[in-house]
C-alpha cells in the first residue's frame, strides 16, 4: 500500500470544503517475464488532492513502491519493476473542484513582440506521430481558413469533426491517425482528439492532446480531448460531447496518443487482462455546449 | 516503320471529311540492358483514323514491329523487345471528328431486374491502388451523400475537386493516393482523376482513369481525367478544367493510373529521357463548363 | 431452390467416380433497406459438379433467382435483389478431384517472342489496392533480386512470409495492406497472399489473388492464396501454411481482396450477421511442404 | 549584426588553443507578408565557442535582434518577426574541439533499480510522426530482436540500414517515413536516420534525432544523424556513412525531423531561395568506420 502523497510532498489533509471529483482506476495484467511497466494513471498536479492511493500487487503480494516521474503539464508517471505473476494495480484519488479561472490570461510578450509563441506552443506545433499535420495543411486551410485565426477557427473544427465523424468503438485501432479518422469518419475518442489537433497545428494553432478521467462519460473509461492555443492560454475541446468538461481530471498532456498511455511495457512480456475506470463528482454535473470557452486545470 | 493500322486491321483510308484531330507523341529512352517495354500511347479503337504511324528505333536503326495487345474499352498497348542503346519512340495519328453523340443510352436490365451492374459497373466499384475507396466512405457520405445519387453526386464531386486542389506540378510522386490529393489540397491531373474516381466509388458509383490526348492543355503533356457510370452510361469529367473534354482523344482505359501507364518497363534497365506530347484539332476548340453531361468516344 | 447448374449449362449428371470435394457456406444477413448484393461463393468453373445448390431466402421465403455473371479466371458471381428482412444464402457443391496437371505448360510465343506477357500478366503485375507492389521496389530487390528469377524467388517469398508474419486473427483490418503485413509482422490469410502478391511484382512477377474452400483448414472459413506466374503457368502458395493447397477449391481470382470479396452489398443496408463454411475431402488429405510447384484448377 | 554570445552569456573569448570546427549557413527568403520565423541553425550549446555571429537583414537592412529560445540538449533556436522583402540570414561559428569523451558513462540507479529509463528515455521511445517504431515492431523483432539487446542491435540496424537504403537525392519529400525509406529502399539523411530511430524504439532502444553541420559531407548541405541509448549513454551513428562523426557539430535534437527543421514559418508567407552550408575542421578528419562507439558532445 503506498501513498502517493508522500512521493510528491504534497498536503495528505485537505484543507477544508467538500470532496469534488473521485477518480479510480484498477488494471489487471498477466506478467509473463520479469518486466518493467510505466503507469500514467495519476491524476496531474493541479488541484489540492484530500486523499490519494496508488496499490500494487503482484499474485497478491504487494510490491515494492513505484517511482514517479514528473511529465510535463503536471502529469506524474509510475514506474514499476515486476516479477512475473497477476499484476494489480489500483489507483483512487479525491480531489478538490478546482478553482474558479483566474480571468483571461495574459499573452506572452516576447522581446518586446507580442504574439510570438515560446517553445512550449513551438513544440505543440509540430506534427506528431498521429496527428500528421504536415500532410493535411490544404483540407485545413480549404475548409477552416477563411475564418478568423484563433477562437473560431477552434470552435468551427469541433462543430465540424462532431458532424462529420461518428464514434464507433472498434472502428480504429493502435496505428490509426487523424487521418484515418477524417477519411473513415469513424473513430473513438483518441481519434476525434488527434483530429482536432491535427486541424489546429495545420492552421497554426498550437494544440495538444490530455488524457483524463471523466465524469458522466458512459460507458466509463479513460477518455481523451484536445486542447488548443489562442488568446494567451490552453483551452480545452471534446468533439465526442460525450462527458461535460467542467468535470474532467487531467492525467497526462502530451503531442498525441504515443504520449499518454495509460500502461507502457518497457521490457518483458505483460497482457493486460481487465480495465475498470470510475469517475464520479459530488453534485450534479453541469451541462456542458461543448464550445464555451473552458480551461481544464 | 510501322503502320499500326495494319495490326488493328482498320481502314487506312478516311472516308471524307475533316481531319478533326492530330495527336502525336516522342519519346526518347536509355537502354541500358535487353530490355522489354509496353508502351500505352496509341488512341484507342473507337474513332475512324485517317492515318496512324508508330515508328521505333534503337539507336536510329529501325526496331522490329511491336506487338500490338488489345486492352479494357478499345485501348491499345504496345510491347517492344530492345537491345541497349537509345530507344526512339514516335506515335502519330490523324482522327476523325466522333459522332455525334446518340441520345440518352438506355439503362441496363438483368434478369428482368432494371439497374442492375454488370462485371465492368462491378469492377470498377472496386478500390484500387490510387483510389483507396473503402477508407473514404465516411468523408464521401458526410460531404456528398445528401445529394441525388449518380449525376448529382458526381458533377458535386468534380466541382469541390476543383475548387479544393490545387494544380501543383511536383506537388505529388508516382506513390501517392487520392487521399493524399485530398488532405493535402495539392496534386496534378492523375491525382485529379484518382481523387473523382475515389469519391464516386465511395459513394457507390462505378468510376474509372482515362489517359488521354488533350488538345488545348497548356502545357501541353499526356493528360487524365475520369468517367463515372450512371444513368446507363460512362461520362467523363476532367475536375481539372485544363482543356475541353471535347477535344479529348482517349488512349487507355483502367482503375486508376496503374492500368494507363504510357510506359512500363517490364524487363530491363531502362530511363526515359525525354518526352514531347502534341494534340490539335482542326479549327477551334469549345469553351467547356465542365459539368454539362459528355461522353468521350 | 436454384440449381445453379441449369444457369451455366454444365452437365447436370457426374459422368461417374467418386465425389472428392464437398463444400459449403451458410450466410445470414439483416437487410434494413430493399438491397442489392453481389454473392462470390461459387465453386470457379474449372472441375466437372456432380451436384450444385444455391438456396435464398428471405424471411423464409424463396427470393427469385440470383443472376450468374461469370468474373475471371472461371468464377462466378451471383446478383441478389431483396427486400428487407432477414436475408438467408446457403450454398453446396459436390465436385469431381481435379485431373491431373497436364505436365509442364509451355511458354507463350508472342510475335516471335518468347517470354512476352500477355494481357493477363500484364495486368497482375500492377499495383492494386492492398498490393503497393510500386511502394515495395527496392525492399523486394534488396532481400530477393539475387536469385534468380522465377521459381526460387517466389518459393523464398513464401519461406520469408511465413518464417516472418504471424497469423493474428484481428490484428488486421478490411483497409489493412500487404505493408501492414510486412511491417507489423502479423495478419490473416488474406495479408499473407497481399504480401506474397505484392513482393512477386515488385520483382516483376505477376503475381494473384484466390479466394478457395480449403478443406483441412483449422479454424474453417473462406481461405485466400495466391498464385505467381512463371514457367508459363500460374502456380498456387500459400504462406499461411495452414491447408494442403491439393485440396482447395478455387472461389474467386483477382488483383487482391477487393476483387474477390465473398460478399458485396451495391445498394441499400445489409449486415452480415452469421457465416459457416465447410469443406471436405473424400479420402485423407495429403500431406503438403507448401513449396513444391502446385497448380490450382 | 548580432552577437549571439551574448543572448546566452557564454563567453566571448576562447580561452585558448586551436580553433576546430568552423561551420556556417547563409539563408535567403522571399518574405511575402509579415512573417514570424523560427530557425534552427546555431551550433548547440556544449563547446567553448571561440566566436559566433548571426546577421539578419531585410531588403539589406538590419533586422532587430532575434529572440533566442533554449531548445532540449543545448539547442538554440531563434525567432525572428519581420516585414515582407529579401530575408537575408547569415550564421557562422568557429567552436573549439570537443573535449575527449569521458570514459564510459554510469548507467542511470533509480530507486534502487537499475537500468529504469528517466522521462528523457521514455521520450525517446514513443513513436513520432516520421518514426513510426509501433507499426514496425513485427519486422525489427524478426530481423534484430535474436541479437543481445543494446550495442549489437543497434549496430546491426546501422549496418542493414546502410546495406538496404540507397542515398537518392529527391527520392523521399516532407511526408516520407522511415516506412517508406524501408519499403522504397531509398532515401535521404533524414530518411537513414528515421528509418534508424524507428528500428532501436521498435526494440524498446531509445532514440533521437539529431540535426548537425558535417564537415566532409559532399555535397555539403546540413546533414541529419541519430542517437541511440544504451549501456548508460547516447551514442551517435550515421547510416548513410557520408561523414565522419567525429566532426560533426549538434544543432537540434528531437523526436524526429519535425522536432529540428532548420526553418519553421509561423505566421506569414515565406519561401526560401537558397541555401548554403560550410562546414569545416582545422586538420584532417578522421576516417570513421561508422559503427565504433562514438557520442556528439
Amino acid at each position: 500500500m503506498t501513498d502517493v502523497q508522500s512521493a510528491s510532498n504534497r498536503p495528505s489533509v485537505y484543507p477544508g470544503g467538500a470532496i469534488e471529483r473521485v477518480v479510480s482506476c484498477d488494471l489487471t495484467f498477466d506478467v509473463g517475464e520479469p518486466a518493467d511497466v510505466a503507469l500514467h494513471i495519476a491524476a496531474a498536479n493541479g488541484r489540492v488532492v484530500r486523499a490519494e492511493r496508488l496499490d500494487v500487487t503482484i499474485d497478491r503480494r504487494v510490491l515494492p513502491a513505484a517511482i514517479e516521474l514528473a511529465t510535463p503539464h503536471g502529469g506524474r508517471l509510475h514506474l514499476l519493476r515486476t516479477p512475473p505473476g497477476i499484476l494489480s494495480v489500483s489507483y483512487r484519488a479525491e480531489l478538490a473542484a478546482p478553482p474558479a479561472t483566474a480571468g483571461q490570461p495574459a499573452a506572452a510578450i516576447r522581446g518586446g513582440l507580442p504574439g510570438l509563441p515560446g517553445l512550449e506552443q513551438l513544440t505543440y506545433l509540430r506534427a506528431s506521430r498521429y496527428c500528421p499535420s504536415d500532410h493535411d495543411v490544404g483540407f485545413a486551410v480549404a475548409e477552416f481558413g477563411g475564418l478568423p485565426p484563433g477562437r473560431p477557427q477552434v470552435e468551427a473544427i469541433t462543430q465540424w469533426i462532431h458532424s462529420r465523424v461518428g464514434y464507433v468503438p472498434g472502428s480504429t485501432n493502435v496505428h490509426s491517425s487523424a487521418d484515418d479518422a477524417l477519411l473513415t469518419g469513424q473513430g473513438v475518442c483518441r481519434d476525434f482528439a488527434h483530429l482536432g489537433i491535427t486541424l489546429c497545428r495545420a492552421l497554426q494553432i498550437p494544440a495538444r492532446f490530455v488524457a483524463v478521467y471523466a465524469p458522466g462519460l458512459t460507458p466509463m473509461d479513460f477518455h481523451a480531448v484536445f486542447e488548443a492555443w489562442f488568446d494567451g492560454a490552453w483551452w480545452t475541446y471534446d468533439a465526442t460531447c460525450r462527458a461535460p468538461r467542467e468535470g474532467m481530471v487531467r492525467i497526462a498532456t502530451g503531442r498525441d496518443a504515443a504520449d499518454t498511455a495509460f500502461v507502457n511495457v518497457l521490457r518483458g512480456i505483460v497482457a493486460l487482462q481487465s480495465t475498470e475506470v470510475t469517475a464520479t463528482v459530488t453534485g450534479l454535473l453541469p451541462i456542458d455546449d461543448n464550445l464555451a470557452p473552458h480551461r481544464l486545470c
